[in-house]
């Protein structure tokens, strides 16, 4: 897990390297043929990818988005009207029955279908119309890194290509560069896993294009390191979760820069008042001089462009946390790499 | 909130008898005004209910649901297309800012819009072209109970309403009936709260048209009980976090008749392979055995009606498992009943 979190960058440029142009064509080809409606499906991990694409696809093109809701087409059988939908499956193996189903289904009732995938020889990649390659070579840790940043970048690429306005464009180029830096976080975070080792539960945190964030990490501690992690929006967690915190309670929380800053200071002085023990991954110094511990991130990262950098501490924190808990994070008892589920 | 969750059935009849013809109207109207989309915002426990209202829309209309991410209006300002859309509030309040700026936002961009609140003067129901009420008095304890299955209602009358055909309507007038039985219940849950004082963390389980319940009754252990409550559909459990499941992990289920009986009958054998601690609450005699606990619901409800009935011992399990534990359920430390949020 630790060696494919460091593959990233270079995952990430070959990905660009590879994929751009295709991305860019599917694009206008999309705009020419008109769509009112993207639907996403995914599971695991890659739903928390698909979760960040709708941020992004509906900030950038307008479109409404919709996560889809798999067992709607494969146990109910609905039959949805998405003749002028786009819709797009995420799986890192191609091999999730459940998801290549409601693909199948879409293409049946007119959608354009595509897959964004790790493995080009699978099932999926049969089923859609278009398929976009993760690229970094296969992924041996059962908890999915490279893939799920690689699914992130897909859904940069695709937002720009598909948005009408050229200020609607995104320059995704500089991302590997910032995930390099963000990297470096290592030594501090191999540190800080120490104060961790007896956490059982906790909540994690992220607003708007990191919503998204929270739910990664959040399934990474899950599966690497055990530990009950309840994800939330800011906003959501003021509805009711709140009552949980009390003296020392564990809170993440993502801080990026941006339309969420307010809000997000404004929910660290709230659980500051109640004691919680809070850790920020954030560029902030304000947020970061009110946190119990905080993982500073490189200034001049814009909002736009953090949920990939600000994903690595997250996935270090999990790694390393296994590691001083003496679990092996590449193999989580209970778990396979490929998930079947109808 | 043991008042409000007795209450149930007279305001589910109320809501049905004031409001039955209203959204039988609405649903004439938007089906000759043409619908393509409908997407719905809500935070807290109206979010799950309109969890609940996703899966049974699509279902019952064959038209795409989108439940909305309020951020992508009130701080990123996204102007979405939803020009053929209906965009449904539900707020138990009615005076969610948030919610309302994005109905704000929908109707200005030429979409219809609804609120479902408890409040006829709210702020809700100046924004929005119908307003569609949950009878039964104002909510007085924090934790949502009466209003949350009063905006379910109206989910199934809307649903109904908008179906195309014949086959689709639903007969939703024994609901009230099916919630005094599972009110029955109230003995049963008062011993069983017992044995989970102590408890400091779940999982709630619940798949398809009850996958919203396993959200609802996790945010209730969550903000009446401290609970660090995790909620999942059984299907994204096996995607990671069955990681976390060990020897009398505590792990509770709902067990509905219907088209998820096999899936969630191989759930429960997997944990009991892993001797997790599972509370089914089930009409299933096989689940009801397999598990260490069962709360048993009556038979010949089918899996359409379920939802209501379900959520109702659960309620329960929260509002007894509070007072077990010396917690006043209706106050909640840290929340108020109007959360405001942008």
């Amino acid at each position: 897990m630790l060696q494919e979190i460091a593959e990233q960058p270079a995952a990430l440029r070959k990905t660009i390297a590879e994929e751009g142009a295709k991305v860019a064509r599917l694009g206008k080809f999309l705009r020419a043929r008109g769509i009112d409606l993207i639907v996403l499906v995914a599971r695991g991990s890659s739903d928390n990818a698909a979760l960040f694409g709708r941020y992004l696809l509906e900030i950038k093109t307008g479109i409404p988005v919709s996560l889809s809701a798999p067992s709607v087409h494969t146990l109910y059988r609905a039959r949805l009207d998405l003749s002028r939908a786009l819709v797009v499956g995420v799986s890192q193996s191609g091999e999730g029955e459940d998801i290549n189903l409601v693909l199948e289904n879409a293409r049946a009732g007119g959608a354009y279908t595509v897959g964004i995938t790790n493995e080009i020889d699978s099932a999926m990649t049969g089923v859609v119309e278009e398929t976009l390659l993760t690229h970094g070579g296969r992924e041996r840790s059962v908890a999915a890194t490279k893939t799920f940043t690689g699914q992130m970048l897909h859904f940069y690429m695709l937002a720009s290509a598909l948005a009408e306005s050229e200020a609607d464009r995104i320059d995704y180029a500089p991302i590997p560069d910032w995930a390099e830096r963000a990297l470096e976080l290592q030594g501090a975070v191999a540190e800080m896993v120490e104060r961790y080792v007896f956490m059982e539960n906790c909540v994690v945190v992220g607003r708007g294009l990191l919503y998204a964030n929270a739910y990664e990490m959040a399934l990474k501690l899950m599966e690497t390191c055990y530990v009950v992690a309840e994800r939330f929006s800011s906003a959501d967690f003021l509805h009711g979760p709140l009552a949980m915190v009390e003296r020392h309670f564990p809170v993440f929380l993502f801080a990026q820069p941006g339309v969420t800053r307010e809000a997000t200071r404004a929910l660290v002085s709230r659980l500051r008042e109640l004691r919680a023990d809070t850790l920020a991954i954030t560029d902030d110094e304000r947020v970061a001089s009110s946190c119990t511990r905080a993982l500073v991130m490189p200034a001049g990262l814009g909002e736009l462009l953090a949920p990939i950098p600000y994903i690595i501490p997250a996935q270090l924190f999990a790694a390393l946390l296994a590691s001083a808990k003496g679990l092996d994070p590449d193999a989580p008892r209970s778990l396979s790499k490929v998930t079947r589920t109808l």
